[in-house]
């Protein structure tokens, strides 16, 4: 991809008719936390807030990427315009992280109204956390209807990017032990809608009873807090998938009666915002650095003249 | 451990003659982030910058904790006091995480000169490398003249760690494809001193002349930079265990002529002081969160009437 000075106007112009490299390169912005951003954000911003977030999680070999391949297609045959965001919270690398995914979503490589992109933490911490909401908010404002973000479930990080959703799909597999890996993942608290995929497997019923056993036992079984449905699908043939639809469907006319949406909009964009201002605040601290003001300060402290809070006291206040 | 009111000053009192107890009580103030650690480092402060740390690392299986036990041994053997704190970057949980290298170095449970702790991250982004440089400050300011700290070579953070060491070991053990492994997680670039473990097994030769060979590859053979001897060990049985503290000492003394040490030092403190000011600045927004300011400025970017960089300007603004 060219790299020239970034022509924001023209830009965010380019990736609003839809054009792929366009939005490509806002992403990649974003990926390098490139200064721009902040120009490209404040010319997205009154074009944002359209597109259903739908988050996708789930352990490897559950069949994630069918399963979002499938919800692309039942999207597209609305006449929705699609975004898929992959995202990796264990490969420090971007781009091929999820090759396989990439692949196995060929199928929609030729439409021009479904836009797919990996993107991976680069091992910064706060990283992931940092780009996928602004990354979202590009294909937001590059006038997709629905953005699938799609993250391999592994420890807490898929709680955290499901936090970024307005509805998270949690999948699981048969016999694969998960209802009890999900209880233990924190999994259950986070899944708006539960699919149990590979539903032609034995032991597929058995899982479904299990997650509905914890769902009831759960407080997810309170008067007015949303149920969260158990649905059974057979990615690979779409079997399902209507279903799965369905279940969303209900899950979206739920928060917007009750205000639900805009409550977890508010707080994503909480997040957000405070994630930026972490990062600005670091910048700042950068520039303290590199006039030495804070190795000053730390040769104080290795001298013990002074201690590490006060030393960070003075530090902010030089801010 | 009974928790009541910290009376620091007496805290600090015991800790200094020594007391386990007084040590333990501090560093779980320092897992807890307890607001009386500002206290403590206080208190601390003029008798810190005593202790020389010495960082541990290695895959699992190579030998890691009866290399620590048998460093300890020979720290003994000089008069030292000796502090090991096991950092488990991997794990969410305290205490028990790394119960078996405790079980391990139980030869020294006896010892009233050696205070052994495990620590782990505790899930938190940036926790373990806010709470280790503390936790190291308390055991400095406790007396001890060493401190091994040991952390698991697990992706990126034993480089975290290893940052926090005057002097870093890296352990390897023969056969374990360990050379390409530890050229690939960067371990080359920090490690000081390198302990090719398990000398008897077959193939140690061969470990010690790949490390060798790709130490004088790279850009630490050049003059002027300490070049990182290997030495062999059977950790078992004590053998090497005295060319592994001559390198250490032939280390320091390099570190301390040339003016390392202090560079070292002041670098870790400035890192400290860093993360101590981060998160003074994040509990001041989460005093604007609970002030509803924050969610004010969130609604604002879900209506797209302002974007996310000039809401966080206005966030780092109000702090």
């Amino acid at each position: 991809m060219p790299r020239g000075p970034v022509d924001v106007p023209a830009l965010v112009a380019a990736a609003r008719e839809g054009a792929p490299r366009a939005v490509a390169r806002l992403i990649t912005l974003v990926e390098n936390a490139d200064p721009a951003l902040r120009e490209v954000m404040a010319a997205l911003a009154p074009h944002t807030g359209r597109a259903r977030v739908i988050g996708i999680t789930g352990s490897p070999g559950v069949g994630k990427s069918t399963s979002t391949s499938a919800l692309v297609s039942a999207c597209r045959a609305r006449g929705s315009r699609v975004g898929v965001l992959a995202v990796d919270p264990t490969s420090p690398f971007s781009g091929g992280a999820l090759l396989g995914d990439r692949i196995r979503l060929s199928e929609h490589a030729l439409d021009p109204d479904v836009y797919v992109r990996s993107m991976a933490s680069r091992g910064h911490l706060g990283g992931l956390s940092w780009a996928t909401p602004q990354a979202l908010r590009v294909l937001d404002g590059a006038g997709c209807d629905v953005v699938l973000l799609e993250t391999v479930g592994v420890g807490q990080s898929e709680v955290e990017v499901a936090g970024l959703a307005d509805t998270t799909v949690v999948l699981l597999a048969p016999g694969m032990g998960d209802g009890v890996q999900a209880a233990k993942a924190g999994i259950l608290e986070v899944g708006d809608v539960f699919v149990v995929n590979k539903a032609d497997r034995d032991g597929a019923d058995v899982t479904v009873r299990d997650l509905r056993g914890m769902i009831s036992l759960g407080d997810r079984s309170e008067p007015g807090r949303w149920r969260p449905p158990v649905v059974k699908t057979i990615a690979e043939k779409a079997e399902g998938v209507d279903d799965v639809m369905e279940a969303l469907d209900k899950h979206l006319a739920w928060m917007q009666e009750g205000g639900a949406l805009r409550e977890r909009r508010v707080h994503r964009a909480s997040r957000e915002v405070e994630a930026i201002a972490v990062r600005t605040l670091r910048e700042r601290m950068g520039d303290v650095r590199s006039g030495h003001g804070l190795d000053e300060l730390a040769a104080e402290v290795v001298d013990g003249r002074t201690d590490p809070y006060a030393a960070a006291d003075r530090l902010v206040a030089s801010l």
